[in-house]
C-alpha cells in the first residue's frame, strides 16, 4: 500500500450495527469515571478542552476515524470501569499510545471510543542490580531510554518514533526496531504485563524475574496483540548495561551473495559487539546522494551497501575488532571497498546513508512501501522480481510517462526484514495491480513474513493469510473470542 | 520436597475414572498407526521388545507410573493420528523427551500412555547465514550442540541433563540453564514450533524467521506448558556465533551486599562479554572442601563466593577485561580476594567448585531442594531465615541428634535464582513441617516463584498459587479448557 498522504476511510468496511452509538448517558458515565479534565467529547454534547481531530488522525494524516469520545484513565481502576461499563453496553474501543504506528491500529475506523494512556506515564521501579525496570503503559520510549541512560542502562528497543511513541504500545505491537539484533525481541525483554480485559479484569502478571516457570506464559499472547484482547497498563522488562563504546563501518559489495558473506564474517568475528548489520542496494545510495548532494562515503559505485555498527564496553578493543574485520574482508574480497567511523560526527555521517534514505524515496512523489521477512538467502530477489516485473509492464522509466521510478531495496539484514521500497511519479492503479497479490504471493511462497515488525492494524488484516495457514488463523481467532468474546476491542482490525 | 530415591506413589492423587483403561482393541489399532517395532506393550498384552519400567520411572528413580504402553511415532502424522485416537477414547497421555526433568513431568502418574519423541530426531535445515536451526523434538540437545559447534554456533541453551534431554523437552519445560543470562531465554530464541494437538490437529507454525508481526504468537503458549495443551513434534531456533575465548575468575566476598555491587560492577565493565555469575556460599565450598579433600581455591576463607565467566570473539580483549575487572573489584574491595583462570585445566576447576556442590550435598544423608527466583536485593535472606528457623526449633546441629546438617544457598546470580538446600542426616517430618509452607509463602511476600527453571510436573502443581494469583490462575485454566477439553494430556500435573 502507497503512504502519501492519503485519508483512508474504508470504503470496503462497514460499521457493525452491533455496536452501541454513544448517548448523553454513556458519557456522563464516563465523566464520572474518569473527571471532566480525562474526557475529551465532540460529539453528543460538546465539552472538548482539546480538538478531538488529533485523536482521530495518525501522524502521517493517512488513517481517520470519527471518535466522538476520547477517554485518558489515569489509573487501572479507572480503565477496568471503562472496558467493564464497554463490554456490558456494546460500545467498541480503541486503545492509543503514541499514535506513531503505520498500520492504522492506533485510530478508530468509525466511532470506537479512543482510550489514550498518555496519563499512565510513571516510571514504577527500577532494579540498578538485576536492570528490571517497571513502568507504565503511557511512559514515552526516549523518556524511559533516558531515565535508563542515567543510570548505565539501556532500554532493549529504539526507533525513529521514540520521541512520541509509548512502551505499552511498543509492547502491545511487538515494536522490533534497531537494536533487536543486539538484544532480541520483546518476547524475550518483557518480563510482566499487568493489563485490563474487556470485562474490566485486571490482570497483574507484573512479574520482576527473569525465570518464573509456573505455567502458561500469558502475557506472551499480549505482546503483539495491538489491543484486540485487553490493554496493556504497565509492563516489565529487562534491560542491558549501556555499551560505552559505538563504531561505525561502511561496506561497499559487489553481490548479495558477497553481502550474505560479509554478515557471516561479522557474526563470526564480532560476535558479541555486533549491534547492527544494515543492507541499502545502491539504488538507495545513489538516490540520497542525488536529493541530498552529499558526497558518497567511498570513492566507486557498488551493487551493495552495507553499515556495520559495534556496541562494547571497551572502545580500543572494538576497534580494534573492527579494523581486523575489515582488514579481513577487504583482504579476501568479500568487499570491495569500506571506511571506519572513528568519531561521532563521522558516526551520525555515515548512518544518514541509511536513514536517510525513507525521506529521500519520496522525493519525486508517493512510494510503495512493504516491510517484509524472508529467509535471508533470498532477502533481495524480491527487489529484483519486482523491478522485472514492473519494468515488463512497462512501467519503470526515466521521464514523466513512467509512474515507477524505481524500484530499490533495503533494512534489517541482521533480522532477515527488508523494506521493499517503489518510489513512483504518480499513483496508479496499473501499478497496484502488478504489486498486489504478486509481492504477497512471492513472500508466501517463501515462508515469509507479510509484516515484519509494523503489525496488521487495519492495513494487513485481508492479507494475515499469506503469512498464517488456516489452522494457525483458526487458533487465532479461538484466542481473540476467548478474551474478547464480544468483539469490542479495536474491531475490523487485526486478524 | 526431597530429592532421594523415593519412588512416589501419589497416595494423595486418585486415577480420574473419566479415563478409560486401555483394551487390546486399542492395542491394535495403535500398532497398526505406528507398527509393532515402536510400540512397548506390557498390560493387556505382553509384546515387549525392551522392558516398559525404564518408561514409567523417571533418571532419579523418584517418580513411578504404571503405563501399559509406550509408543514412538516416527512423525507428526502418527502422532496426529495416535492423539486424535485417545482423544475420542479418552485414553490420557504423557509426552515424554529424554525423561530428565526434576518435578515428575514426563513419567505417567497412573496408567497413561507414554508417547516417546525419541525416533523423531532429526535435525532438519540449519541456515549458516541466518544461525537458524530447525530440528525434531527428540533431537538430544548435546547432538543438536555438537552439530552447531562444527558450524561455529551454539544452541543457546546449556544443562547437566545435555546428554539424555532433548530439545523438544527442553522447550515444552522452558529449560533455563547455564546461557540464559547470555542468551536469554526460550520466549525469546524460539522462532517457531510444529505441534500436534490433542484432537489430531497438526499445528504447523515453524517460522525461521527472527521477525513476523501477523497475529497473536501462539508459540508462546506451548514453552514451557509441560505437554498440557499439545506435544511439540519441531523447534525453530535462533543460535548465536560460538565463541572461540572463554575466561573465568572466582572470588572471596564479605557480605551478600558486596556480590550484589560485583554483579552490578561485572554487569557494567563485563557487559556484553558477561556468560555466567554463579554464587555460593561459604559453606557450599567448605562442603565440598571436606568432601572431595580439594585445596580450596583462595587462601582465606569468606562467607561468599562468586564465579565469574566471560565468553567473547578474542582472547586477548577478554582477558585484558577480566583483569582489569579483577583489579577494580579488588583495590575498591568490592571482593577481598581473586583468582584467575588462564587455561582450560584451571577452568574446570574452578568452575568445580560450584558443580560439584549438588553431588557433596548429599553426602550425609537426603537433601530438601528448593528452585526459587527472587528479587535479587533478598536473594539470600531466604537461606539466613530459613536456618535460623530450622535452628529455633531446634533441628540444626552437629551430631546424630540433629537432623539436619545445615542450610545452604548457591545458583544462578544473575539470573536471581537460588538453590536453597537443606542437607539432612535423614528425612524427618518435623523438618518439613518447618520448610513448608514456610519457604513458599516467604517466596510469595516477595513476588518471587516457587519454581525458577525447573517447571511444575506433579510436585509442584499443589503449589503454583504461591506464585500465580487467582485471576492468573482462571486465566491459565481457561488456556488448558481450550486446547485440551477432554483433559486427557499429562493429568494430574501442572495447574
Amino acid at each position: 500500500m502507497a503512504t502519501s498522504a492519503r485519508l483512508l476511510s474504508y470504503p470496503e468496511i462497514k460499521r457493525d450495527p452491533k455496536f452501541a452509538k454513544l448517548t448523553e448517558e454513556h458519557v456522563n458515565y464516563f465523566k464520572g469515571v474518569v473527571g471532566s479534565d480525562s474526557a475529551i467529547i465532540d460529539g453528543v454534547t460538546k465539552d472538548a478542552s482539546e480538538d478531538i481531530e488529533s485523536y482521530n488522525s495518525d501522524w502521517m494524516r493517512k488513517f481517520r476515524g470519527h471518535t466522538q469520545l476520547v477517554l485518558k484513565p489515569t489509573n487501572k481502576e479507572e480503565l477496568s470501569k471503562i472496558l467493564k461499563y464497554c463490554n456490558d453496553n456494546m460500545l467498541a474501543v480503541v486503545p492509543q499510545g503514541g499514535n506513531s504506528g503505520l498500520v492504522g491500529g492506533s485510530v478508530p475506523v468509525f466511532d470506537e471510543i479512543v482510550i489514550n494512556l498518555q496519563k499512565m506515564n510513571k516510571i514504577r521501579s527500577f532494579d540498578q542490580v538485576s536492570g528490571i525496570l517497571v513502568a507504565d503503559a503511557g511512559v514515552i520510549l526516549e523518556n524511559a531510554d533516558n531515565y535508563l541512560a542515567e543510570r548505565n542502562h539501556i532500554f532493549p528497543l529504539d526507533l525513529g518514533a521514540k520521541g512520541s511513541c509509548q512502551i505499552g504500545g511498543n509492547v502491545a505491537t511487538n515494536a522490533g526496531g534497531l537494536r533487536l539484533l543486539r538484544y532480541g525481541s520483546l518476547h524475550g525483554n518483557v518480563l510482566g504485563i499487568e493489563a485490563v480485559l474487556p470485562d474490566g479484569t485486571i490482570v497483574n502478571d507484573l512479574c520482576t524475574l527473569r525465570k518464573n516457570n509456573t505455567g502458561y506464559d500469558l502475557k506472551q499472547l499480549f505482546i503483539g496483540a495491538e489491543g484486540t484482547i485487553g490493554i496493556i497498563t504497565a509492563v516489565s522488562i529487562q534491560c542491558a548495561a549501556r555499551s560505552q563504546a559505538v563504531n561505525v563501518a561502511y561496506f561497499g559489495l559487489e553481490s548479495f551473495e558477497k553481502v550474505q558473506e560479509a554478515y557471516r564474517t561479522a557474526k563470526g568475528q564480532l560476535a558479541e559487539i555486533l549491534s547492527a548489520f544494515e543492507l541499502m542496494d545502491g539504488r538507495t545510495q545513489k538516490l540520497v546522494n542525488k536529493v541530498t548532494g552529499k558526497k558518497m562515503p567511498l570513492e566507486g559505485e557498488y551493487p551493495f551497501y552495507c553499515l556495520v555498527e559495534t556496541s562494547g564496553s571497551n572502545t580500543d578493543h572494538d576497534a580494534e575488532k573492527l579494523q581486523a574485520f575489515l582488514e579481513h574482508v577487504m583482504e579476501t574480497e568479500i568487499v570491495l571497498d569500506g571506511t571506519l567511523a572513528d568519531n561521532q560526527t563521522q558516526i551520525q555521517e555515515l548512518w544518514s546513508w541509511r536513514e536517510g534514505i525513507t525521506e529521500v524515496l519520496g522525493h519525486e512523489g508517493g512510494v510503495y512501501k512493504y516491510d517484509l521477512s524472508i529467509p535471508i538467502s533470498e532477502l533481495y530477489d524480491i527487489v529484483n522480481d519486482t523491478r522485472d516485473r514492473l519494468t515488463e509492464a512497462g512501467l519503470v522509466g526515466d521521464g514523466p510517462d513512467y509512474p515507477v521510478v524505481d524500484v530499490v531495496g533495503y533494512g534489517h539484514m541482521g533480522d532477515a526484514n527488508l523494506h521493499l521500497n517503489i518510489p513512483t511519479r504518480r499513483f496508479d492503479k496499473a501499478v497496484e495491480k502488478q504489486l498486489e497479490p504478486f509481492v504477497y504471493e512471492w513472500v508466501q511462497k517463501r515462508n515469509g513474513s507479510i509484516s515484519a515488525e509494523h503489525g496488521l492494524g487495519v492495513t494487513k488484516k485481508p492479507y494475515v493469510s499469506y503469512s498464517k495457514n488456516e489452522t494457525m488463523m483458526k487458533l487465532m481467532k479461538q484466542i481473540k473470542d476467548l478474551y474478547d468474546p464480544k468483539g469490542i476491542m479495536n474491531p475490523y482490525k487485526y486478524i
